[in-house]
């Protein structure tokens, strides 16, 4: 909703809460659309936040578990933890059955276990069938109630069965199946528009429809319903039976996940991080990665230390070793950028990337000039040492080169090993542009010490 | 296209290329379904790329132009860069005209206008008229050709006249207008089907629709579409007359390029750069962010040079002081991604950011620590003394707190000031944990100068 709507609604959210006017309370947040209740939970503090779910939740379940529904699996499963077993499977049965297997999952475990024996127990099994499918598949997301029609059908008789239907307000592709369920055609309901109502729903349908497997991965499956502009894509068993359906709005959520795993990982982060992760769960998970930094910065230390007799008799060098390292680490995670994003959006593959590699050395070269002069011209001025000032300068171009060249082979180079070129890229970079840096400009420094303004 | 699928269409396509066989290659293309055609076109060399497409536009100009269009504005343009104003002005009148505008836009600007010069020519002021919308507005990527119904209609009537309208298979959503073309409200094919012919349109349309005005930005309309989950939203102009609508399919790719906007943004990249954008207009975009850089490096390289007496005295700390900045900048990364993914998804925002710098803090004192014990042992191994090590360690542990701490509070600070937090947040973070880094490191090495073995 609009802000200035979001504040005053927040403002009086807050105001019912501390003068405990319960009934106000739950009328205002009754009124609210549930993507309007999440986006005003989201701003209140935990405490207030579990208020207001916890007086909505009593009288208006659906409406509740909505709201927390769209909050996400973590964030919504954090408001249900204090609740009994019992009461959590009555809650969660309001929800289409996607949408509480992913609050479900999110429970701490024990509790998710006592949450699906009790649902097993009522014989709804729905839930505990989609979490059977692995994570990351069309089955795991996949909404398992949908609407199809017998292909042997009249179109009238099509039209009423729809009339008939319950809970099929978002129906804009009408699947036909055979009589085991097969998925067999498609049409959509403007076209049983068009003809007369004894036609055969086998003559308007068309065969060539577009499905993915319950074991298809979730990104593949957006990748279909986003390069073909769908609505909706059937999902079928091993054998083609229809058994689900997966919204846009469902991929529109994996594209975001997506692009959040993406960041992450180019920023050494699980995908399962966030902002309100506990601490101790965080550290475990970033830890992990900084050690494995550590290391490659041990390694940039090694090269420093090879040189420690340079440096002992030009303590300059010191001074501008941070330039020569940050500046290579920049230029690189730019173009490792450029290219990790250029393979997750499909516009680079192996036939194309030499010229990428081209290209990138192009501007790596461009880079190092354009930084080298001014750093040249900057460390000599600064430091009144010409001889200085060439080093850096020269040891830059031959950094931002590295850069360039690593900072697309690298990723690539993962990506032909099968390995996601987002996840260990960066590290890879860092320590090049360091080693390479450090090697260069401590290198050039020994070769040139003679002429070198000496320290002390 | 799976990729196996892929392979083969791709190798017959060169081959035929290869051996001029045209006919048979036209015949291959023109099969293909044109998000499959772009995907062979992303994959093949430039050269083979523009001679298939320029094989297909010549007697299937709509289905080479609809593939063109969903290669990109940037890749689709270039195809039609050789042309002639008069054959480009032919073929973009192909597209719907929001598609047509965004080609139209990325080609070279003379180009661009002697085309739009020729289509006002010929009374197709469609596509100009949206390029006269401010980029990134609802109005820029609309499709102004949409369905509506007169509110005074019928049920019945608006069913014949549904059935006689072309172009709207994708109709699902049907908005009711009155006689001045006022948006008034909304209903459903579905809904049609459910009542009598002769019912008044006006009992069973909403009137609670949503829509959003030309000038919306279009990542708010993205928010809205996927918070409410819509399958398309109505665009009115400031007086609510219904002047088009927007597709879940255009919203996709506004999500896909505000991400690649994040995601560039964090790496100092702008957001039209791309892989095989001209390395010039690479170096043009990427250069100026690293002079930015370069003033901050040469600020820590400040912050060393005070200490340079320090270092010529014990040269083992110029070996440790790309670990101490090394490590900051990426934790300090971690901590900055995690935030300003925080605040791009809506979870993070000034209320309960408290919570999240406590947070920080605390991961950022656990990495420190869990860092700085075994960076500390290390170098005293390594160095063969214990007091480099314990200063290192401690010098790791201050870094950390500042890395967290800057990287929540940085970006916070940004959006506090209206300013995006993906695009500035890097460079304050690299400048603070090395400034702070090396504060911290060089500073202890001079308090315990005396301790350290010595130089030389």
């Amino acid at each position: 909703m609009p802000q200035r709507k979001l504040d005053v609604v927040l403002a009086s959210v807050k105001r019912l809460i501390r003068v405990g006017a319960n009934a106000n309370l739950l009328n205002l947040l009754q009124k609210q659309h549930p993507a309007d209740l999440a986006e005003v939970f989201g701003e209140l503090p935990d405490r207030e936040r579990q208020t207001a779910f916890n007086v909505l939740v009593e009288r208006h379940p659906r409406h509740a578990m909505e709201a927390l529904s769209e909050l996400g699996p973590q964030v919504g499963a954090a408001l249900l933890e204090d609740r009994s077993p019992e009461e959590i499977a009555r809650f969660v049965q309001e929800l289409e059955s996607d949408d509480a297997a992913a609050i479900i999952e999110a429970l701490p475990e024990d509790l998710s276990s006592s949450v699906l024996d009790l649902m097993r127990g009522k014989q709804d099994t729905e839930v505990e069938n989609l979490l059977e499918f692995p994570e990351y598949t069309a089955g795991r997301i996949m909404n398992p109630n949908v609407f199809a029609l017998a292909e042997d059908l009249t179109v009238g008789e099509a039209v009423t069965e729809l009339q008939s239907a319950r809970d099929v307000e978002m129906v804009f592709y009408l699947y036909t199946v055979d009589d085991r369920r097969h998925l067999v055609g498609v049409t959509s309901l403007r076209r049983l528009l068009l003809v007369a109502p004894e036609t055969p729903l086998k003559r308007i349908a068309d065969g060539e429809v577009l499905s993915v497997r319950v074991d298809t991965d979730q990104e593949e499956v957006a990748r279909q319903v986003a390069s073909y502009n769908l609505l909706a894509i059937p999902v079928v068993d091993l054998s083609n039976k229809l058994v689900g359906v997966i919204t846009v709005d469902d991929v529109i959520d994996v594209i975001k996940d997506e692009a959040t795993e993406d960041i992450y990982r180019l920023a050494g982060i699980s995908s399962d991080d966030s902002v309100f992760a506990p601490a101790s769960s965080s550290l475990r998970k970033r830890l992990p990665w900084l050690y494995v930094n550590l290391v490659t910065a041990f390694l940039a230390a090694a090269v420093v230390k090879v040189f420690e007799s340079t440096i002992s008799q030009a303590t300059a060098l010191a001074v501008f070793m941070p330039v020569v390292a940050g500046m290579g680490g920049n230029a690189g995670t730019q173009t490792l950028t450029v290219i990790v994003r250029g393979i997750a959006l499909g516009e680079l593959s192996f036939v194309n990337s030499r010229k990428a590699l081209v290209k990138e050395a192009l501007v790596g070269l461009g880079n190092g000039f354009g930084l080298g002069v001014v750093a040249a011209a900057a460390a000599w001025i600064i430091q009144g040492d010409f001889w200085l000032g060439l080093i850096l300068g020269l040891a830059m171009v031959i950094n931002m080169f590295v850069a360039a060249t690593a900072g697309t082979l690298v990723p690539l180079g993962l990506r032909a090993l099968k390995i996601d070129p987002a996840l260990a890229s960066s590290v890879f970079i860092t320590t090049l542009t360091d080693v390479f840096g450090f090697l260069a400009f401590l290198g050039l420094g020994t070769v040139f010490l003679k002429y070198l303004v000496r320290a002390g």
